[in-house]
């Protein structure tokens, strides 16, 4: 194998949406004095994330960033959790949590040692300025950002894995997606791309029944990032 | 005001490409025995890039990214230059000296102030891939790759400006562009974007008679990066 590239799912792969989406919507129930179930509210809101994609994959509408998908399926939520008193601000503030998401403990010592022998991209759903801004934070050495937005296509289509193999001037074979998610890598795989499984056993919380191992003869299965650069010789 | 983001000519303001690539193919021509004058090829490759981009401008043929574009140029000079026997992968090795510039000696500190305040994107007529091996070799810390490809435009039309700070999730007057030379600042104006000349007195060699200083009331006109950090308070 001569892989040049590595391309991360990033939602659940590099970062705790779960997680960190319950932790900045507690704090605003806090201020409104509103009671929240802080995990089923990242829940609800990310539940909504796939057929508000899907509508855009079908056609039915001309290619929108996450952004607003999220501010959409936001505006969606938010009076079944008490918060359909947000204004305008609030709402723009909380939907930008997506940029504030935390990395996983491994995620940044284990793109540091991986980024010494490979390229780094991301391959996202999350749009340009929300990946930017979530790396300024979070530290995350991408050497560039790409994915859905850039390819105007969202995962699992093809155009989104075909047009980061070419613009990273590479084969698909010398590009390789890595994901917490069977799906996405089967799908990279149908591309040409390499594969690496990651285990991200608690993304969905502590009754995570989905995703709890490779299901599929990937080209590497990791336990963390810093095992992934172990088995890759990063 | 309240500019966010800076955003990056990069061919002859963020790096040397007459001194990199005259010296690049003064090795390739010591190897074949051939006496050359490097900055007269550089020039002379050089000169074929805005005919060859022009053609996309007009819509002539597809969008079709700058590596494609120097390699034809490319072909189209060696013979003048004696190299007409270079093989496919010795014209390709060198096609990709546009991937190895050098920066001047102030990008990299300067660059490196700037992003504490800022975020700091490419947005150069260079493909993708190219400017991703380039930073790499070089150590520029971009936060991503911006430009012609991902816009599928060439400056100075303005989608490839207008892109830049759509992507970037901000409005056009919170993204300045960083540029040597006025034509590329004058366009980026006229899309609403803020402007920031930096001299590059050295770019076409010691007989230099464009760019020389800023021939329009800019936001900014710095000799360095670092003169530009200072004025920007980074």
């Amino acid at each position: 194998m001569d892989i040049r590239a590595l391309t991360f799912d990033v939602f659940g792969t590099v970062v705790d949406w779960r997680g960190s989406i319950a932790r900045e919507v507690a704090a605003v129930a806090g201020r409104k004095g509103v009671t929240i179930d802080g995990p089923a509210f990242a829940d609800a809101w990310r539940n909504l994330y796939q057929p508000a994609m899907t509508r855009v994959r079908k056609g039915e509408r001309p290619f929108t960033k996450l952004d607003v998908l999220h501010r959409e399926n936001l505006d969606q939520i938010l009076p079944r959790f008490g918060l359909g008193g947000l204004d305008e601000a609030e709402r723009d503030e909380l939907n930008r949590a997506w940029h504030r998401l935390d990395p996983w403990p491994d995620t940044v010592p284990g793109l540091t040692r991986l980024k010494r022998k490979f390229i780094l991209a991301t391959l996202s759903n999350g749009n340009v300025a929300l990946m930017v801004n979530m790396a300024r934070r979070a530290g995350l050495p991408w050497d560039t950002i790409l994915g859905a937005e850039v390819a105007r296509a969202y995962k699992p289509q093809p155009e989104a894995y075909l047009s980061a193999a070419d613009m990273l001037g590479l084969k698909p074979e010398q590009v390789a997606l890595v994901a917490a998610h069977n799906g996405d890598l089967v799908a990279a795989r149908r591309c040409g791309l390499r594969t690496c499984f990651v285990l991200r056993p608690a993304e969905h919380g502590p009754k995570q029944s989905t995703d709890t191992k490779a299901e599929h003869d990937f080209d590497y299965a990791a336990s963390s990032f810093l095992d992934l650069a172990d088995k890759l010789g990063a």
